[in-house]
């Protein structure tokens, strides 16, 4: 039996009404080949900092380091040991990549109808040329292949990011990272555009394991003793400064809720106090957070990076898995979001500023609507980001336009960005934003929303021009 | 370079596939020319109390009392003061109407897919004859071709009122009214139908700048002194009273939650008392309102005026803007909301009463399915109101009826109302509704869920005969 | 005047497209006739242990029994009485069984675009052939159609068991059920598979009418003297070990909350012989239904039945119709839900072990992507159920394939299960989620997602093997 052939479709996510799929090709068509404008996302910079750097077999590209990937075999029961995921105790774990790989081959039905299947399917098609369904049977053959290619010089990542034809890439890292890689490629003759984004969480989030070792790093990198509220924000400030003399255009902070609530100096010190004696509490985390927000939004307008937020995630929901595996292995479950009260004082106090960008992302979609597009739609600093994780997807997407276009209005959202660590899934993720843009708009001007010069400039901004603007690029 | 005609498609919102098209535009044809019916809304009564009442500049009539277009423009960081929406302070604001129009057409593009966009272009070209799309170089001599229909005596709101085939429209009056308008409507030789509706929120909402004045308002217009909850009650019925003697079919009311919970007449004084002396708390507030309700719902059984109520939008989420130019600038923000636990007290008080109807709006699409649906498909007092607010729009109107109607069933909802002050936007917005009733039933009849007969039924009912039924019209 | 027949379409429920439609009919051909598994429902057992049952009178069949059915009479002003709903008190309700139905069929209306009306429909047409829609004129006519057939052997529930093509079917049995009309089953020379199901809600649920009673008769089946908590929990493993033995794979229980906590043994018997005395507190009632929850998943590991828990419904919200009619009349209301906090202590207790399964099935269509789609596709032991109740409906399914499957997964979803105490209704039911199911799957293939491989295995784990896998069955 040989495998099925699995051609990718060219008009493949549109509506297939003919009237919305002929106009939704011709839209897709003027942005499809557009540069990639990638403001948000988690690539490693070291791929850019050696011209030499290799991605290892096609396991540790495509699944070791990929949690929507073995979530969803792990969710069938196959242990994570066996997909080869490292244990945090340095227990066993598979090596043999081509087992591992065989595992996954033969598991791969289930990513059927999944935004990952989507992925992958147009990965190994469009980047490695592979035109087979993976199955069980075809599993070594394929391995091989991608094996093969992740040797050659067309698959370094710089090559690929012409390839890809990236305009610009950005990173996220860490307050205390000092941008070494980015310096690295600064210094090196390549001009690819890479840019560091700055992300506090680890400073800032005062119950996570490991905090007090941040903020010895942060003294360091920094030359200011961090042993105060005052110490912190100033030395906030001064890695601000550098991210943005390395280029950053942007910071990124991850929250569980949008509460928000400023404290006095004072209060923020006691606070800190106890965190410095590991004696805060669960309330006092939640409310220095609160009061960080407010500080980050006030750099903002001081600096002018443009702010990101992430809010919802309740990360490591798997006491089980965090033990064994550690963070980010597919556990985050997203929680229910109000910030019509939680984000107000920061509102209040900056959201009217000429000079702030405030980009939201949620992963309640029933906020999209209710409450994101409306303030998105007055706010003058308020943008919304695209749909975020579990909502980057053809439906996750649709709900996006379907729920925030008409109150908050296409020019207070920001265009699209991959949020991905995963580089060689970057075009397929873009193409499905551009096709299921063309195919909104589309939509809007096969019911006589929109005439055809608007539908032209509205798939460009979707594709293009917003994501530009919004963080400065 | 010359602007784009913009011609609106006869078959405009309806799904593209041809079969459902075919059966949406038959069905839509059968209620397209019917008479509007406008059970709620906000147009001022005074437009017809005098026979020769003219709108101002168009930007007096379509920009500066419109809070769903200037905040879109203040959105993208255009400064309130520069639309000509005047400042509380007498502080200056934008006099130079033309330069106004000038700024609002250039950024016209913002609404490109929202349903004010839709309006406003359905109604320059209906009702002013205007088809080229408004841009910054046509700015002028459109707005010259509106200025010059409104000195017009066809744009006398009268005229219009029989020019837009409105067989009813009740507007809505704060307790304290005197309804002279109303009044002068009637002692006049014309027979439009303007009927008041009670609101009561000023004279309930013991939170508010302004309620102790509006007592005082109350003591004066029914002659009751309001010096205790028990007067407040008797000068609420006697109000009541005097508005339906006026016409009135219904009273509306907004409340931030709908917590609703009897208090004995006690506690209420003790609470009223409080807030006399300006020492009542927040709590106070949401306790006197929940009892309100329920007092408001016992006098509808009495009286038998309809009870509207509209529950989850923050109000003037902006303090800033609060501040500088006062109340509904479009800063309000809608909340989660619970029904299910917190009407509960007042449907078991009287959601079984034959004689009670009490129509539910909310801000909060995801009560629809979970809450709304399933209280209406039982409660025989119970009835659902058509989408509001930033859900009264093509997509919101698609969720109302995919979420809301297989669980409420068509006949426990009450068809349309257009909730407008901007009264030149009537027929658009009814038309709006229209479509997308004739669109939602034509693909249930397209899917054989519903017959020919059935389909003709329910279409009608949508746009004309349930309104009329709900109201007592 | 004729009534019009009413022809179910053949392809009816499909998406008009034309490509689309022509694609889910030849999916759906696949699947249409394959033989129907019942995994949950609430069919009583009586009607299968005696060989010849026969079913009332039409209105015993199809009115008193359902509340979907009463509650929308109910909710426009017809009293539960004149529909032949029993009073608790014995007081007088309409005994003339053409009246009632006479009644119904002039408000037959109301059902139009509701899955109710859509499944009496085609019950009418396919069970009984009547193709004429039903109306006050052809009322008695119809009625007496139905009469004749119930009277006939072709009609005893035996006979339709095997006309339906039931598979296996079972039932939802109180723990203290002595499962006798399962035994005369299995006594008796018929094979028809009907298993019982466990369900706990009657012994745990310390805060119900009548809960003490149950312990008494729990200690009379259990032989166990049911005293304290952990004479509770030997008395409910007793039962369980029962239920198994004849046949059980399930067990069921509801919670108006998905809140789990483990007490102490100490702790849990503290409020235990506070509810013996009557004294516990709803706090007590909600800790205790907690605790239980996480004995519940406890047992399924060690006996291996499958885990089933509906959460979200608050139960008899109208006291008036619970005071008069008691239980079950169409006045329970949903609540929204939160899992991703409130299960996460069962889960990280119980939901990596490999031998576990649990079943979620919720009101709140909120959750669906942002809580359960989640846990479905993390957790090894989480599986999510079918839409339920309310959104067992064809835009609830549409819904639940929109919101659920891209991040879940297919495979970690359990297919259909009918819920339902209309036995009649069943192959209806399973029609509309098999024609649901082939659009959906036919909606992935033209939008190039899935091949056809892929669309055909699909489209059969959505109609049958999904539900046997996740039941054993």
């Amino acid at each position: 039996m040989t495998a099925s052939k699995y051609h990718l479709s060219p008009d493949r996510f549109f509506d297939p009404n003919p009237a919305q799929l002929k106009v939704a090709m011709a839209l897709y068509l003027t942005i499809a080949d557009s540069p990639l404008v990638c403001p948000h996302g988690h690539v490693d910079p070291r791929l850019f900092a050696d011209p030499d750097y290799t991605f290892g077999s096609p396991v540790e590209l495509l699944i070791i380091p990929d949690h929507y990937i073995f979530r969803m075999l792990y969710a069938q029961g196959i242990p994570l040991e066996k997909l080869g995921v490292p244990r945090v105790d340095g227990g066993e774990s598979e090596t043999d990549h081509r087992l591992i790989w065989q595992l996954f081959a033969e598991n791969f039905y289930l990513f059927r109808g999944t935004p990952t299947g989507s992925w992958l399917t147009e990965e190994l098609q469009s980047v490695f040329g592979i035109d087979e369904k993976l199955t069980g049977e075809n599993a070594q053959i394929i391995y091989e292949q991608i094996n093969r290619k992740l040797k050659s010089p067309e698959f370094r990542p710089r090559a690929l990011f012409e390839q890809f034809d990236i305009e610009v890439l950005c990173t996220t890292n860490t307050a205390t990272d000092t941008l070494k890689h980015h310096q690295a490629i600064r210094d090196s003759d390549w001009n690819g555009r890479i840019l560091p984004t700055f992300r506090p969480d680890a400073i800032v989030n005062i119950d996570t394991v490991g905090w007090r070792d941040e903020i010895d790093k942060l003294s360091d990198v920094s030359g200011i003793d961090v042993v105060s509220y005052t110490a912190l924000i100033e030395a906030m400030e001064n890695r601000r400064s550098f991210f943005k003399k390395m280029g950053a255009k942007a910071t990124d902070q991850a929250a569980l809720t949008a509460y928000t609530n400023r404290l006095s100096d004072a209060e923020a010190d006691v606070i800190f106090q106890r965190a410095l004696k590991g004696t805060a509490t669960p309330q006092d985390a939640a409310q220095f957070t609160g009061h960080i927000l407010m500080e980050m939004a006030r750099m903002s307008i001081e600096d002018g990076l443009v702010m990101q937020l992430h809010i919802g995630s309740y990360r490591n929901h798997n006491a089980v898995i965090f033990d064994r595996f550690g963070l980010d292995k597919g556990a985050d479950i997203p929680i229910a979001t109000d910030f019509t009260r939680a984000i107000r004082p920061l509102l209040n106090a900056y959201g009217n500023h000429p000079g702030f960008s405030l980009i939201l992302f949620n992963l309640d979609e029933t906020t999209y609507a209710r409450e994101l597009a409306p303030l998105a739609g007055h706010y003058p600093a308020v943008k919304l980001g695209p749909p975020w994780w579990f909502h980057d997807s053809l439906n996750g997407i649709r709900h996006y336009f379907d729920q925030v276009m008409e109150t908050a209005g296409l020019y207070n959202t920001t265009g699209f960005n991959d949020d991905t660590r995963a580089y060689l899934s970057i075009p397929a993720r873009h193409d499905v934003w551009r096709r299921a843009s063309a195919d909104w708009v589309a939509g809007l001007m096969v019911r006589g929303i929109v005439d055809e010069e608007d539908a032209y400039e509205m798939t460009r901004a979707l594709g293009y021009d917003l994501a530009k603007r919004a963080y400065n690029l």
